[in-house]
C-alpha cells in the first residue's frame, strides 16, 4: 500500500469535504444515510493514512456494485449464532463497512465482558482498509486484529496461477500517550494498489512481486528459495480465519476480481483482547519496546528505524500540516465524471 | 526449520528408544519424570516431523539450563488470573514444554466451554515447535494457535542490529479423514537452525537470509526492497502476543542466545477456536481448499504445490517406512558423550 503523500500539482481537497462526496455519491445509488458516512469514514480515513488504493480510488467499485445490486446497500447483518465470546454473522451482502463494523462492535463487546471476542462474518463484501477495525477496538484500550479474505490474484507457492487473496490482517495495540503499533498488511509480497501504482507511473515490477506469465501476486516472501511457503501458509491462514470458519465463499471460489455479476460473499475474522485481562502495564511495555526499535542506529542515516503505524502517522502529519488532501488528476477525473453521472455536487477544493 | 529426512550413513533409531534417552538424560538431572516425559515427547515429535533443529540437536542445552538451575525442571505454573475466556499464567522458570502444555490444556477447555480461548504465559523458557501446542487443540477438533517469543537474533528493517526473536507462530486446522493443515514458522526470513544447518556443511548463506556484518537474521521478505517491514511487522506481533501482554522479557531485554546467566523469562500465546461455533462444515471445506491447491498445475513437475504440513507429512512417512530416525554423526557423538557425563544408558541403536 501507498504511504506517500501525493504531491500532484493538483487542489487540495478539506477530508470533509472529501467524505460529503462520498456520501453524496452513496446516496444517489440508494445507500442509507448512516451507511454512506461509514464508507466515506473507512476510504476517507484510508486516503489520511496514505493507503490511497484503498479510498477514492474505490469509488466506482463502490457505486458499480451498488447500482447492479451486487452489494446490497441497505442491508443489515445479523447474528446466526453466539456465546459469550464468540458470534457467527450473516453479512446479507451488505457494505462490508457495515458488517465489519458490526462484527468488532460485537467483538469489542465480548472481549469487555470475558477478555476476548471472535467474530466471524460471511457474506459480505469489500471492506476497505483492515487497520480500520483493529483501531476501533484499539480506541476502546483492547488489542483488535482483523481479517479478511479477498479475490484471488496470488499464486501459491510452486505454481504460476492465482488460487488465493492478498489477504490482509492488521493488529492495533495502544501504547501510551496516544501512540500506538498499527501493522495491517497484505499477506502477498505486495498489495494489489502497489501494481497499479507502478503501472500508472510505467516503472518495472519487481520480479519478487509477481509472475510475469500470469501476473499472479507472489506470497510475501518471493519464491521458495526466500521462504514464500511462509507467506503463502499465511495467506492461507487467513483464508481459515475468514472464508473457511465463516462458511462464505473462499480462496479460488471467490469471484475473480472486476467481475459483478454474482455476490462476493466474502468472510472477515475480528478479534477483540483486553490487555486487562494478563499483566498490568501493557501501554508501558508497548511504548518502551517501539521506542528502543526506533532509537536503534539505522543504516542509512536518513532512513530511521520505524514501527508498524509510524509511515501513516507521518502521512497523516503530512495531510494536516497541508490542511487537506490532493489527488492526482486522474482520479480527479473520475470524481467529475462520477460527479455528472449522478447529478451532484462536485468535489469542491480549498480556495488557495 | 529443515524437513529433509537425514540421510546419513548412520543407524536407525526407534522413535521409543529417543524418547527413553530423552527422558534418561533428563532423569539424571532431577526431572521429575513427567516434566521428562513432556520434553522427550515433544524433541522428538520435532525430528519425526523433521524439524530437526528443535529436537534432539537441542539435549545439551535442556541439561545445561536444568544443571544450572536456570530452568527449573520440578516447577508448575500457575494461573495469577482467569475469565471464562482468557487466562494469564506464570511459569515460575520452568520447562517451555510444561508451561506451554498447561496454557494449551487451558485454553482448550475454555474454547470448549465459550468457543474460544486465549491464554498468556510468562516465566517459561523454550518450548520447543509452535505447532506441537496448536496440532493439541487441534487434536481435539479445535483450531490451535501458538506463539511464542525468543532471545534477540532478528534485526528490524534499516537497522543491521539485533533486537528481536525468530518470534515463530503456529495455526493447526482439522480438515476430513486425518488430513490438516499445519503451519509452523519463524517469523525470521529463516530459523536459526537453517543458518545452522549451512554451516554445518560449510554452504553459502542467501544474502536475503541475514546481515553479513552482524549475523542478525532478517525478518521475513528479506530486505525493504522485498516488503521486510511486513515480516518484521509479524515478527512485533508475536511479541507483543507474548512478551508485552504478559509481562514476561520482550525483545531486546530477552538475554541473548546462549547466556545462561539469568532466567529467559520468555512468554507465550495460545488461542483454541471451536469451529462448532460457527458455519457447519469446517472440517469439509478445509480439505476442499487443502486438496484443490494441491492439484494446481506446478512450476515443476517434480515440485508439487503443497499445503503447510505436507513437508512434515512425507517426513513422517519416511521415518515410518524406515522403522526409525537417523542422525548425523555428530549428533550421535553429542548423545554418547551425554550419556558417558550423566553415567545413562546409551541410545541404542536398532539391529540391523
Amino acid at each position: 500500500m501507498s504511504t506517500q503523500l501525493v504531491e500532484a500539482n493538483t487542489p487540495l481537497f478539506h477530508l470533509d469535504e472529501c467524505r460529503r462526496f462520498i456520501v453524496d455519491c452513496m446516496l444517489a445509488v440508494g445507500t442509507p444515510r448512516p451507511n454512506a458516512e461509514a464508507l466515506a469514514n473507512i476510504l476517507i480515513e484510508a486516503d489520511y493514512r496514505g493507503h490511497y488504493s484503498h479510498g477514492m480510488n474505490r469509488i466506482e467499485m463502490y457505486l458499480s456494485e451498488a447500482q447492479n445490486g451486487i452489494c446490497k446497500v441497505d442491508a443489515s447483518p445479523e447474528i446466526l449464532k453466539e456465546t459469550p465470546a464468540t458470534a457467527w454473522v450473516e453479512g446479507h451482502g451488505g457494505l462490508g463497512v457495515v458488517v465489519g463494523t458490526f462484527g468488532m462492535d460485537l467483538a469489542i463487546e465480548k472481549a469487555k465482558a470475558v477478555g476476548v471476542g471472535l467474530v466471524v462474518c460471511k457474506g459480505s463484501n469489500h471492506y476497505g482498509i483492515a487497520g480500520m477495525y483493529a483501531l476501533q477496538a484499539m480506541k476502546k484500550g483492547l488489542l483488535g486484529l482483523s481479517f479478511t479474505n479477498t479475490s484471488p490474484v496470488v499464486a501459491p507457492t510452486r505454481t504460476k496461477h492465482a488460487a488465493l487473496g492478498t489477504n490482509p490482517l492488521s493488529l492495533a495495540a495502544p501504547g501510551l500517550n496516544g501512540d500506538s503499533f498499527v501493522l495491517d498488511m497484505a499477506t502477498s509480497a505486495v498489495a494489489m494498489g502497489k501494481i497499479e501504482m507502478k503501472n500508472r507511473t510505467n516503472s518495472a515490477i519487481p520480479s519478487q512481486w509477481l509472475d510475469p506469465d500470469t501476473g499472479a501476486l507472489h506470497p510475501l516472501g518471493g519464491d521458495e528459495s526466500n521462504s514464500s511457503y511462509k507467506g503463502y501458509g499465511l495467506v492461507v491462514l487467513v483464508e481459515i480465519l475468514c472464508g473457511i470458519l465463516s462458511g462464505g465463499a473462499y480462496g479460488p471460489n471467490i469471484r475473480v476480481l472486476g467481475n459483478f455479476e454474482r455476490m462476493a460473499d466474502l468472510g472477515h475474522c475480528f478479534i477483540a483482547v483486553d490487555p486487562k485481562c494478563f499483566a498490568p502495564g501493557f501501554e508501558e511495555r508497548l511504548s518502551d519496546l517501539m521506542e528502543s526499535l526506533r532509537q536503534m542506529p539505522p543504516n542509512d542515516p536518513d532512513k530511521p528505524v520505524l514501527v508498524a503505524g509510524d509511515s501513516e502517522r507521518l502521512h497523516m502529519k503530512a495531510v494536516d500540516e497541508a490542511g487537506g488532501i490532493r489527488y492526482i488528476q486522474d482520479q480527479l477525473d473520475t470524481c467529475e465524471k462520477v460527479a455528472q453521472d449522478l447529478n451532484i455536487r462536485p468535489l469542491q477544493p480549498l480556495a488557495k
